[in-house]
């Protein structure tokens, strides 16, 4: 086993992260080459030789002393060159990216399979939590059956400020910008695209299949009133933005991601605050539940540096589920029990509800409880961003998968 | 690859569970070949064509056929004499035998390692979490810093019983053994020594060091009273039955298994009925906490069908941190703060404290809170049996240490 010389891509929170982190760890045997920042002079928190800092790209490919690409840049472009570039020289790479890596999964599988490179990411879903190397390796077999999480620390912070400490939401969104959980563009964290993206991995880690991101049904948590919190506090439950993908018959799957009422005998109840909950279910095993924190500069550096020592010992992931007999089908054909708030939007007329359970009215906020085709709720994804509408699904739908 | 035919040595509740299991894993290649029980007569529930059935242990090892051992026999010394000719004939071997295992771990890692064969037995340790692999590959580096967690489903479901459902220890007991969590020797579950050998195993993985069960101090939890119950409940905690292995220095890592006051506050708190509970803290990342059915048929067979199709991807454990740099030794030089409480036994000069904290004295029951020495508790842990003396620890000692 050599010595790993890394050439890093991106100096923020998670790169300054690495660059700690790599230097606690002696047995990694590993080093950081030379750092690839947008702009050299920018000040930086950490203190490093300022001869590592460069802005040229073209200055770690060329060094044959590099060995390993390791990259954390904020923007998905550049994400993507670079990890592409790596690729083609059938450099190891490591990435955080979860929206680069979700949307050009078979082009990156495609890649390492073409020039023997290998590309790793557990970072980029859950942060510190293995999810994608036990999906891959652990659970790699016909029994699982549902992986569902928090997957999105900065919105999870954000409703759990609202909730259990009644804070009003734009306070807890900056206070989650200030303490560095959110995105720079706070839409990912809370529209659930992040959550999405991490879903789309996972996807293809736990069934070995991939969905394109726009296929999918994403419903975030900005449009959150206080009548919805009273609400769940009513019923005695939370609501928590919730990713998941499930088996709904032995050969179909579905997957969405959307804010949920969560009842206290859940596993993923008490994940509050800026951590990560999964839990994996299956035929025979019932429940795993995995639980960390899910972002942060150390916790996301940590993680890195689990990819970068499994490379070591030549890991690589091997999409076995892509080659297995009787993949299961994507469909959007399931129905599902939601809630949706309005004030102005009639919700009743909008959405194409199969059934009305309940329905309540009053002047400032009224709400209807009914059942709809996932598939319906994604041909009118538009109209449901009026400001006006929260949705929220109800969890006890599929009573026999219930967890 | 190639298809995977099984040699099954044991045929008791796990063993069928594998039938079970593979049975309904198609992407798993693996089928099993023959079966050797010591009585081919014995009426079971699964049935099973009968020439599958053997009782002579040669007819699977002189079968050219058979390219995997898989072993869940009960008895120690049988496993002990099957894992070694597996191992020998260069065979791959899943075992379940954490007992076999802890004791004998440094011979088998010199059988691996001589004659090229794979043991594997993440099933061995918390059955369907994947601690092992995750200590082996996930946290392989210099930032972990303790592993802590209930790792036995037997007592852990006994506890539970006593304290959120006020059931006597002894009905407890027997509803656990009814409903088949607790091993044949009920010792093994209730004295500790099932978390030790889990324990030891898991050190192995985490920080590469291997410490003999008799090194241990053990402690269980068949002398609880209602008194000791009485005491938690009015101070709003719990008693568990808690392994833990945590570095208590750079170069200095200490280990016990022993019953703990655990506030609410904790992961571990939650952990009830039958199910494990995992934590593993590093520098970096925080806590990571694993969750789920430590024990069970189908759940510890599910389990075992990790490790085949692990195989079957030429895992290996390598257990690399053995070979790391500044490895931490073992010691038992670190003070517990414990509460004990006696009847007769005059715990105050049985046990060497260092300093007494509290002390109650009533005609019934009494105890003494102080602090102590490991290895003192060590050298005098015979006495320690006396069946009018209950010992639980406190978490909150090692002050920097919470979790």
């Amino acid at each position: 086993m050599n010595d790993i010389k890394i050439g890093l891509f991106g100096f923020g929170t998670v790169g300054q992260g690495i660059y700690k982190v790599i230097g606690r760890s002696l047995n990694a045997h590993a080093e950081i080459r030379r750092i690839c920042v947008r702009d050299v002079n920018k000040p930086r928190e950490v203190e490093i030789p300022s001869a590592l800092l460069t802005d040229d790209m073209t200055r770690i490919f060329s060094d044959p002393e590099i060995n390993m690409i390791v990259e954390v840049v904020d923007d998905a472009g550049a994400s993507c060159r670079i990890v592409t570039e790596a690729l083609r020289r059938g450099l190891p790479v490591v990435s955080g990216n979860k929206a680069m890596i979700a949307r050009h999964l078979p082009g990156l599988i495609d890649l390492q399979r073409r020039y023997g490179g290998a590309l790793l990411y557990d970072a980029s879903s859950c942060g510190s939590i293995p999810v994608i190397r036990n999906l891959e390796e652990y659970y790699d077999n016909d029994l699982l059956l549902e992986v569902k999480g928090i997957l999105n620390g900065s919105s999870n912070y954000i409703l759990s400020r609202v909730f259990d400490h009644h804070e009003e939401y734009a306070d807890a969104l900056r206070r989650a910008q200030q303490l560095g959980f959110a995105e720079s563009d706070p839409s990912f964290d809370i529209e659930g695209f992040d959550s999405l993206f991490k879903l789309i991995i996972i996807t293809m880690h736990a069934l070995g299949v991939y969905v394109r991101p726009e296929d999918v049904f994403t419903y975030g948590i900005s449009t959150i009133h206080d009548s919805d919190i009273r609400y769940a506090r009513e019923k005695g439950v939370k609501i928590k933005l919730v990713a998941q993908v499930l088996k709904v018959a032995d050969d179909k799957f579905t997957m969405f991601v959307m804010p949920e009422f969560v009842p206290p005998s859940r596993y993923i109840y008490s994940v509050d605050d800026e951590y990560n909950g999964v839990v994996i279910r299956g035929e025979c095993y019932d429940r795993q539940f995995m639980f960390g924190k899910g972002a942060g500069s150390l916790p996301t550096a940590s993680s890195i540096l689990s990819d970068i020592m499994a490379h070591r010992h030549n890991y690589r992931y091997e999409y076995k589920k892509m080659g297995y007999i009787n993949r299961p089908e994507y469909t959007t054909d399931v129905v599902l029990k939601i809630y949706v708030r309005y004030v102005e939007t009639p919700a009743a007329e909008l959405i194409p509800f199969i059934d009305i359970q309940e329905q309540y009215t009053s002047r400032t906020d009224s709400y209807v409880i009914g059942t709809v085709l996932l598939s319906d709720l994604i041909a009118i994804r538009p109209s449901l961003s009026a400001p006006d509408l929260f949705l929220v699904s109800f969890p006890t739908f599929f009573a026999d998968l219930d967890d």
